[in-house]
């Protein structure tokens, strides 16, 4: 592809996306195929010559778009958001022409400068602790998800407590004894993930009730704590969530925070999904408690327009994370680092490569600028509120779960059967769609607002579709 | 920004790439900026209000050309080259674009499925074994880097010597003081850090002594397991590589997956560089006994055209690596993945959520087709291959390992300060970048060919400098 070639394709795929765009809420949110049938439309054997840009993006809407479940269409309500901008795709595109990767300061200054610059600019919009900025020994780095940085932090409290002899000699039966940590039964399954990744182990996590808020019971952490303790172990980690995966759910992060601090514990706090939030000072309240943590981490993929993948996790201690992930092999050495005086990323995750994330950050910020993200927080909220509103007030509906953020948990009073019709009706609309979860044991529905796009009409129609599909007999 | 804005934006965007990569050999390759410069010229605080994209546009000229690292230059010979291409940087496009996370095949089929038709098809094209296919009970999935594909290849060996309880019970002393891997001297250091992340230990991971072409002896390796063997320990993890990082050796691929069988332990190779090479037929021999091992990868995104992050990891036994990897809380929880019917990538690695990277390495397949991309290749051995021989045939250079595919090890005769010098003064210059290594405690320059843009006069003009480097006194 010459350059000119390259010109006119990339202008073609501008439009290609902007039509898209355009006309996203036409198509029916879930896609419908069988599985195989993409792979059925494909040819079995790679192209031996090369095909034009032109023939390629006809298969892509002729063959690939009937298999996508529009994550960005203002009807798609499932998950979380993973929403995007315009701004964030021109700032990945820019990152792909450019080409760095930025595995040490050295590959490329502005890859590094640019993050570390902009993880600053994020503990401010969100009010977090002085402690997480870059000047004050912690510091915030870009991971590619919310799992990773949750493993992070577990290893980085894993080196701290064996004082970092595991690295070294690995977990002694001892440690693996030993070693518990706590988070509530609504914590996300990446910690267990983590638990097992870093050879501790899923029995050594210890999973907290919750109250009836689906927030994690700080005397119940207090009372496995000091049974822990008392049979010898020795409890090490615990994770609060700001904005559970299933309710949105807050944990009490002040009175956790209390108990960690007591016994000298590592406090993690996973806002993957609220943290965005915190840029609005009225949602703030829900991050008190922060000041305490010893790592904090939030998708701005998630909620903050910012395209996947673009997780960011904040330490108190950046030394302690470091010295978790640093090899320095005689290929990566070079002046600057030896020195002392630049940050190099691959110490801070299980990467060596990376590549310019920071750039579609900066462009998300500059184009919205701090307003312009609040206005969408609050504009989401606003709507999960008058869906819980509407939720409440019809005969048969009920609000399940506090709404503090822009995730409505609901369930229809006709039992499991009945929701799950409600479910599979309206997803097959091709109008919405939402997922489920299940609370108390029972099938809950799950309305999740964060869609560029979307508007009140959307949610309007959501509704409408939902109550169009309780069945007959309910 | 409306659509009407982001098309224009676009076309600039794509426009200010294509000014950039029609440029790019006028710019100094390396960075010149000092430590703090690009932070020094950003400003402080986010900006409350939203900005144009002229704006920002201006900036990413003004402020953070200055600090950027050519890794697109024809001239950049560092590392290993971690190459773009037209239709690589249109396929991220599209993938923002559309916005999809493929965490389960339901939350886009076209993602999954393209996926997996694309490892199908790279299994073809480099002639790999049959049992990495999707329709043999292997398979491949997409990574981030093949640091993480060497951390989900420990893992799943971890996780079957274990009979799968290290997961959940974490590692036992027994576990810990037993299970030992095995790699060269001039493996790259991602298994290292893999083994810490993994709770088994740098201690435990034996660095075989290598011959002099820095391949790893087989009769070192066999040694080495039976003495472990004898101790008590259990040998379970073997890691050979198809092009080293330091030199581009090759380890004796069918000695260890001898020595491997043997002894029951998982084979894994790593041929991140390489193995992009194995499109060409005449470079296959180098992974002859490849049909023995347990896992395999290669970075598409380093030779094959792909811009970064694109690393492609294959199994041949991919329940156990889903073993390894899945939890499946109640929010998950869909029909296909229960119908046992689909893939689920999520259980491949340690992320949950990923973006839609199938998409442009099925443009640079299409784009380039498969003579297109073996046409690189050899371009870039046959450069490499000259280099070598004018390097050979000067008075005071030496090469000095073997040049197997597109990496020269060198160096003048002058010694460590000699060398240092002519690396620093090279790269001053702006003319070309390269990197070192240290062999038999040797400063060694490391010329490492494998740009897009790279032509003969671009690796002309690199040796020209080179010895126009060299001090006076030398």
């Amino acid at each position: 592809m010459t350059t000119d070639e390259f010109r006119r394709a990339g202008h073609d795929a501008i439009d290609w996306i902007a039509d898209y765009l355009d006309n996203i809420e036409h198509f029916p949110v879930q896609s419908k195929v069988e599985p195989g049938a993409i792979r059925g439309a494909l040819p079995a054997h790679p192209p031996l010559d090369g095909e034009s840009f032109d023939t390629i993006l006809r298969d892509v809407n002729d063959i690939v778009m009937p298999g996508i479940t529009h994550w960005q269409s203002p009807s798609f309500f499932a998950y979380f958001p993973s929403n995007t901008s315009p701004p964030a795709i021109l700032g990945e595109l820019i990152s792909a022409g450019i080409g760095v990767q930025g595995m040490l300061w050295s590959t490329s200054p502005a890859c590094t400068e640019l993050e570390t610059h902009m993880m600053d600019w994020l503990v401010e919009m969100l009010d977090l602790p002085d402690a997480f900025k870059s000047d004050a020994g912690g510091g915030g780095v870009i991971q590619d998800t919310a799992s990773n940085a949750t493993l992070a932090a577990l290893l980085a409290a894993r080196e701290r407590v064996t004082d970092f002899r595991s690295n070294e000699r690995g977990l002694t039966q001892t440690d693996q004894r030993r070693l518990v940590a706590y988070a509530s039964t609504q914590t996300h399954s990446s910690l267990e993930k983590a638990m097992r990744i870093a050879g501790l182990g899923s029995e050594n996590l210890r999973l907290i009730d919750v109250d009836e808020e689906f927030a994690m019971r700080p005397d119940v952490l207090d009372g496995a704590i000091r049974s822990d303790h008392a049979a010898g172990r020795v409890p090490f980690f615990v994770c609060a969530t700001i904005g559970t995966t299933s309710t949105g759910a807050v944990d009490p992060l002040t009175a956790i925070a209390d108990i960690a601090k007591q016994h000298d514990m590592w406090l993690h706090v996973d806002a993957a999904y609220a943290g965005t939030a915190s840029i609005c000072p009225e949602f703030r309240h829900f991050q008190n408690g922060v000041q305490h943590a010893d790592s904090y981490t939030f998708n701005p993929h998630k909620w903050m327009l910012t395209n996947f993948d673009c997780n960011v996790f904040f330490v108190a201690d950046r030394a302690t994370l470091t010295r978790t992930f640093s090899i320095l092999p005689e290929y990566l050495r070079n002046k600057p680092t030896e020195a002392g005086s630049v940050i190099d990323y691959r110490d801070w995750h299980v990467q060596l490569g990376r590549r310019f994330r920071a750039l579609k950050l900066w462009f998300v910020i500059r184009s919205y600028g701090v307003e312009g993200i609040r206005a969408y927080v609050r504009r989401h909220v606003e709507l999960a509120r008058d869906f819980a509103d509407w939720v409440r007030t019809d005969a048969g509906w009920d609000v399940v779960a506090p709404v503090h953020h822009s995730l409505v948990c609901f369930r229809h009073s006709g039992g499991d059967s009945v929701n799950q019709q409600i479910l599979d009706t309206a997803n097959a609309s091709g109008r919405l769609f939402l997922t489920h979860t299940r609370l108390e044991g029972k099938l809950t529905l799950r309305m999740a607002i964060g869609g560029r796009l979307t508007e009140r009409r959307h949610v309007e129609q959501a509704w409408q579709q939902l109550k169009a599909s309780v069945p007959e007999s309910a």
